[in-house]
């Protein structure tokens, strides 16, 4: 590997009932855009590294080519995160299909998706709020406890919707979207207000898990795993407090530290 | 939670440098369609349980509707896996903006794209191969190895294309998706055959894992985590050997344990 996959970022650890700023270095999150034949075809979120092999490799994934001698010629825009395409064929195959496309069960959107859709239903918080560093430590736990299927199968991620004491209501799912989803879902069900509530998370913080917190609409999010850089970006900009690798007694603040305070 | 996550199968456990056939909880991927206003939305990948939390959460997130109000009906068909949603408004909101569906770092697609484009890619594997429980414990010691990026930023998946004895490549993404992509473009790139090597993965294996790797066309997936209920029935539909949590000295074997035997 040549590039970077991750880059080092200022951060404020909580160790020994202490904050302590340190240097972590946080996986990078890269949009490339791929076009076919002068058309785009898709965005694909990935670590900015092997894009050519990448792109082969999603292509023939897609049924798009089968023979790299398929393709007459590629570039790869790395500043600008383009990739462009030409095939000898002037007809993309599998493009009808490909376009009808699918929810996963972690599916996610490019950054243009979140410039277009996003932006009408993401929400900046708003809220000011603080909560302690133990009662970040506590409903992790609570959260863990409250989900068996984890610790029978170990294939679904866990959320809950909390109060800085409490476990209003916890969800798992195999896709670490529709756990949230989920509590989302529910909150509307039930008409709960969730600015002033907490995201507890199992899995990693990438840019399309806060995006979903910032709809569903809490101001701190905390998780057992890590972020990536572009979901530390996106959680600065919408005021949202991201917290992760809590694990037994610490826990890493990413953005926005002044909702998260030392035990008095 | 009313409905159960997880369902029992038959396994073969390796540990103690011997074979054992005993039961194991799975984690169950179950397949939703989304029906707005009679017209298919989207279809969604989850844990078969609190449906119309998770469909409202979703169409909320997709800013389709805003309140709960605004939906005049739900129906959830469990048994063929269907939701029927009419909204008060005949028209859709972000239909246009969802349609135009992208990549993220871990996107998936449903039964139905299995059935439509897979079928043309994905490849039932015919190798008669064996390779011994020992090789099976190695080679994914040795793709951890070969990967530092994990430990610096706990955010990556790392892949590796492998004979029974050595890595030929490994690579790491965000995406997992992207990290078997990656692999497969190497292949196509360098001309290296495939339906006789290993492909050993850090995540789970989901349908979409196993089913990348059927296009890859290797005929065995060793992972460290825990493989679902459709991925194990597609592993053994398309006669691939799916090996999971590979830890320490010991494994599970899910489908197709003809070819892993022990050490003589």
């Amino acid at each position: 590997m040549s590039e970077s996959l991750s880059s080092s970022r200022s951060i404020i650890k909580y160790s020994h009932q202490e904050f302590i700023e340190q240097e972590d270095e946080i996986a990078i999150e890269f949009p490339l855009t791929i076009f076919i034949n002068n058309e785009e075809f898709a965005t694909m979120v990935c670590s900015p590294c092997d894009f050519e092999e990448m792109v082969i490799g999603f292509l023939a994934s897609e049924g798009v080519i089968r023979f790299k001698k398929e393709i007459k010629d590629m570039t790869i825009d790395k500043n600008r995160g383009f990739a462009y395409i030409h095939l000898h064929s002037k007809e993309v195959k599998n493009q009808q299909l490909f376009s009808k496309r699918f929810i996963g069960s972690c599916c996610g959107k490019s950054r243009q998706f979140y410039f277009q859709n996003d932006v009408t239903t993401a929400k900046t918080s708003m809220i000011n709020m603080t909560i302690k560093a133990t009662q970040c430590i506590n409903l992790m736990k609570l959260m863990q406890e409250s989900s068996h299927v984890f610790k029978d199968t170990g294939g679904v991620h866990n959320a809950a919707l909390c109060t800085a004491d409490e476990l209003i209501v916890s969800r798992s799912d195999i896709g670490r979207h529709n756990a949230l989803d989920k509590l989302y879902g529910y909150s509307l069900l039930n008409g709960i207000p969730v600015k002033d509530k907490i995201l507890v998370f199992s899995g990693r913080i990438s840019s399309e898990i806060l995006t979903k917190a910032a709809k569903i609409g809490v101001g701190i999010v905390l998780s057992k795993s890590a972020p990536t850089n572009l979901a530390i970006e996106l959680a600065h900009d919408l005021n949202i407090t991201a917290v992760g690798f809590i694990r037994g007694q610490s826990f890493n603040i990413y953005s926005h530290p002044e909702r998260i305070v030392l035990d008095s």
